[in-house]
């Protein structure tokens, strides 16, 4: 009886404070420190982004391989509503939290969602959207020659 | 002889193709990977700006410790023009990059400069800037109590 009630305690750990999966897609873990790909601001929604990717994502678009991605590829977009630097009113800059969302790149397992696994988590406590991929994938659907994915990896000089 | 050469000829490392120094300032290596502060679209000059920081940035940024920003803080501002995405055009993304500019806190060694060191690197050239610091700042005059930094940084979920 007693070894049944120490087992039945879970060790604490970083996956424990996991948001619960989007899609059927975990969360992934320490995208936050992810490098930046490009940033944007759609004016059509009031909102101000920055687009971010894993290392494999980086590493095929600063040598140009993006079309398709690679199998192993994860891109974020971090969507914030904008609002007017107080200090300088002329810069838009994030203000409220809307949603992180990710496209995971795997051409075997994502194969009837286009090659990408589509989830997203929103606001700060990052609740996890189940609405379905189709919402994703009917937004990206003018992208569907760029291999779904809107955004282009922004210019940025070459690491000496 | 023959020792005297070899000891002359220089063995090739990362530091090769380093841009000059800007006001005195070494450029930082590796500040492409760093990890996301905010962004900005500045409407006045029409530019896109990616936030960045390094890790002393980023953990005084996550942790509220940012007026002052502590010693050893580098903050990095990318600055991009913006046009319109192709594909989505009321999206504004960044076109060609303007320049790469650097705050490095120092409250001892950049006593004189408020704390601060003030570097610029332009364009994909990463041509260094030393028209003197007094450029930047004259223009971060107006947020001389916090700091001397514009950035609010962005709020993100915590990783888990």
């Amino acid at each position: 009886m007693g070894l049944f009630f120490v087992m039945m305690v879970p060790l604490a750990n970083a996956g424990d404070d996991l948001p619960p999966p989007s899609h059927g897609i975990q969360y992934p873990l320490g995208w936050q420190d992810w490098a930046v790909l490009a940033v944007s601001h759609r004016t059509d929604n009031q909102t101000l982004r920055v687009i971010l990717g894993n290392d494999t994502a980086i590493r095929a678009a600063r040598s140009g391989r993006i079309n398709p991605w690679p199998d192993g590829t994860i891109l974020g977009k971090v969507v914030w509503k904008k609002r007017p630097l107080k200090d300088w009113s002329e810069a838009m800059v994030p203000g409220e939290l809307v949603h992180a969302e990710f496209m995971l790149k795997d051409s075997g397992k994502y194969r009837q969602t286009y090659g990408w696994g589509w989830a997203r988590w929103l606001g700060l406590q990052q609740k996890p959207f189940n609405d379905g991929p189709q919402v994703c994938i009917s937004c990206h659907e003018p992208v569907k020659e760029r291999d779904w994915v809107f955004t282009d990896p922004a210019t940025f000089p070459k690491r000496p």
